[in-house]
């Protein structure tokens, strides 16, 4: 086999997201299997400019790929968008003679390695690590399939109280730019709104109907909302709710960051090993520069510089089915 | 056996708690074996107001066990407090011959018993549900094991992306006037700080051990805050602590009603089966109006007048084992 | 819209599994929606013998989606094989005016309905309800994923104590025919050697490895096995490491039942939601004896006399994937 | 303070439990805090005999309150049980002027303390890490309550294809000579019937229930049995109900050793900080050779040589609840 690359490192960006641990044990054995030197490197960006780097063997991956986080840990990094930044970076690479990068994060953190690439000699790969499910190129990102089961089970848990009062309850799940967790977690917990950014909220006709369930004296409801909802997140959901139906009890969670912890599901840590399997086979193949993603069940590479967030549509199939079981 | 009473109801009072279901079917299945009529109350002292009533076989108590909630819902019933509405609700008993009421809630819900059996000829038995554990007469409330293990499963996942990202975490859990479930997460989850209702937060101390944390670049820190907290709730700290550290990262999560559903634990199903077998037999014995905890491991009776919230105390003990593992 | 159908019934049979639920949830309230009178069938094809069938509004299927097994129950019958009791099958429908029928479960519950529609007026439509997830013209089977999380999570247990020993553990998983929940699990904690169906097991290079782990002292060994290992299943592989290796210590565990129940999975709600909506949609568009998989994320109709179990066949990325990482 | 000892090694040792690493942190950070030097012992007595000690600062037990398994790991060693092997513990400590020790593990592992105790100079303090609760002079037992729990979660997984298909279920628990984990998991599953090792099983008074259960077509049931009970654990049962009631659909499930893994509950891991905090202070106050136990929330002292398994007596008031609610 030709190698392309003799040695390589890898890190994780931006917010984590469970099963980066998985992708972090699948590079470095991987990497390891083949005879490449496999190095570490310590809250993303900022770690590689400070030189916060180090050797990785297969011990040190051991009994990880059930943990939620990163080993590496991950920060934000501004020095890293600067050519000054990316010039202290790449010489710490250097100076191990490391030639090929595996990126774990999200979409910003992937823009960092584009510029980071066209301007020195090391490979980068991207992988979707990020809960939100929004890069182009993938069915799957790493974490997504975790997060969502976590708001489901959080949701469950609710509906345990909200069915015991007879309550509204408005519960915020994370998406800033994304509707993917509320509308999964919404479907799978019956809620009756899922309220996400893809779609104008019609505010009037929530409160409409909640007044028609509140005349028949049924005001049991479930309000799935995602932080990046256009109208404004749970707080002002509940705020007019509140406002138009002084009588009515309307309780709100957020369901928060532990969205992004705990042990990753089976399908997480599945395809965080595959991705990160075949980060390292695209490296010694001599890719440079690419996005390993899952689609249709095959592996999919694209451009690193061509992957942004994913556009939001709305899907009008769930969207249907949403309206008629909630019923 | 002379039996004291023939009827008996059941209901549920107050906030829910998991494990008052299994509480309910102790007291189903006691009753009917003993031969007495058992009823079930829908949404506590409202719908024994409204008459809601419906009689309880054995079946109707089958695979509740495990189920968070209530299935004979609770609510807050303000008319239970005035005369003319405890008319009422002794009206609607009498008219089915219940001669006995089994309540489960907190000690808001025995304060409407204590008027109620003054009043009329009701034995009433009260069971301590809620998950604040601040009942005075028994060690345990039925739910507090199930609250306190949700938020330490919540609090594993948001340490994992603490870790990750090297933040102060400012978590608030339940415990408006107690700090049981404050205390008892945060020591489970090495919390490097507990804030309680029972202890004046010294707030310039807490600053001052994160600002020298952030010296030694070492500034990961979980704080576990009680609702109650006098100094104001998570919101609050973080509001104080971004402004006399604005370069560290501190994030709020506040875990909220998660709190109060799911399954409930082991421990909780146990000690609502006993203290529910415990009321019914109560009954049978000719008792009136009293508080059926646990203490040391036996039944303890208290007059349920003489119930009242728990006085808490600072568990020095605790407090300094706190201060010595978070080091 | 010309209604093909105006009432129709839905009955589980074979063995239960987690999504069950949501998937008759999806049939009753898209049917009620539509218009349609509803029947659920009690224990598959027995009650269905028996006319044991009750009509279903939405109410019926309130706050199940989240519940393990099936509200409906299952059964094995023989004697729906037999002409006669298809005939009494038939006259009960009938009896009814039911002329639609969804049935959820395995590949061999659609055998008998083959049958049945050929013979009958009755409009059949598949669901595959199985955690083995070995059914042709579907990715995804109703309660596979659950499943498999079930038994990673246990694993993930096992591991604790298994590390803390140092010792050789073989954890049979479910799967007869399939080595899908052994390959998903096993890649997913870890597993050093993974024995399936599809595959030989070459019996002698296992114990070769462990030989060579034992003599580096590093005897640590997951082996996670399919209960149709054509070599026999967990206790015959223990038996024949304890006779070559009478030093070591090797420990059987065979998690069991508790893979079939649970609440189900994120993924396994949204599937059988959207599965059971598609069935009625088929139902009412005039499609006859179909089944109703989703295949590359869209939905796959499938005549259901051409559903059978899906040939294993061995994944030989996967397969590379578990030998690199598992170094 | 007049420090009685000055090193201090602590160790695991026999089957592991959930709970051990909370008391190895607590043992390591107390020491630490009072200036103590802190060594760890891998794999119990046999690490001790090979020298297998290293010490131990507040980072190295960072983070593991939460997992279960052990992180000294844990062993039996045969060579403990003679002279020879203790006077080599012995050398390997005073080598290090180790002149105390914290064993945390079950009651074999306090025997051999005591023998060693006796013959050299060495404090040694007891603490119950055994899932089985079958430890004299304490009322809880670090491992057992997360055990139960993981019993119960299995059960209430189980109970659903058990309800989906009406059939007896045979579930063997842990527990060789203590049925406490029959009996909680039972009572918090709704089983009707638990064989325990404490009491003589009437297998006929089963076998009659269970065929007028048959009589009347209600055969769903739920036996829970310990692995140590006398009658002979879940496949001896299911033996004789499928001897003597051939139609009858009866299965096994085996929990096994899901039993002794898992993240700690909220109890373990508060009881395990509080007696690892308590046996440093127990050497620091200059106590030798007592076991660190709770009762009645209050710690309790006991010499080590008198510690030993608690002799199993039947609950009655439990036994009499279980007959009434499983009713």
């Amino acid at each position: 086999m030709d190698k392309k690359v003799s040695r390589i490192a890898v890190l994780t960006s931006g917010g984590d997201s469970p099963g980066m641990n998985a992708a972090i044990r699948a590079v470095v054995r991987t990497g390891n299997y083949y005879g490449l030197e496999v190095y570490g490197i310590m809250r993303g960006y900022q770690g590689l400019l400070e030189d916060d780097i180090y050797r990785m063997d297969n011990r040190s991956v051991a009994n990880i790929i059930q943990r939620g986080g990163t080993i590496l840990k991950t920060a934000r990094c501004k020095e890293f968008r600067t050519p000054e930044g990316r010039k202290k970076a790449y010489d710490n690479l250097k100076a191990r003679n490391i030639d090929g990068l595996v990126i774990i994060g999200g979409d910003g953190s992937f823009r960092g390695a584009v510029e980071f690439s066209r301007e020195f000699d090391i490979a980068c790969i991207g992988l979707a690590g990020t809960i939100d499910k929004d890069i182009q190129g993938t069915d799957f990102t790493i974490g997504f399939d975790t997060a969502v089961n976590t708001a489901v089970q959080a949701i469950d848990k609710i509906r345990d109280t909200m069915d015991a009062h007879d309550r509204i309850f408005i519960i915020e799940v994370m998406g800033r730019d994304a509707g993917y967790i509320a509308l999964h977690s919404g479907i799978a917990t019956g809620a009756e709104n899922i309220l996400i950014p893809e779609q104008k909220t019609d505010i009037e006709a929530l409160v409409a109907s909640l007044q028609e369930k509140e005349r028949r004296k049924k005001l049991v409801n479930l309000i799935v909302v995602a932080e990046g909802d256009e109208f404004g997140g749970a707080n002002e959901v509940a705020r007019v709710i509140k406002e138009r139906m002084p009588q009515a009890e309307a309780r709100v969670a957020i369901l928060g960051h532990i969205q992004r912890g705990g042990a990753p599901t089976c399908l997480d840590r599945l395809i965080a090993s595959r991705m990160g399997y075949h980060a390292v086979e695209c490296l010694i193949q001599g890719r440079r520069n690419v996005f390993v993603g899952i689609m249709n069940n095959k592996m999919n590479y694209v451009p690193l510089e061509k992957v942004g967030k994913k556009k939001g549509t709305i899907n009008e199939e769930w969207m249907k089915i949403v309206k008629i079981l909630a019923s």
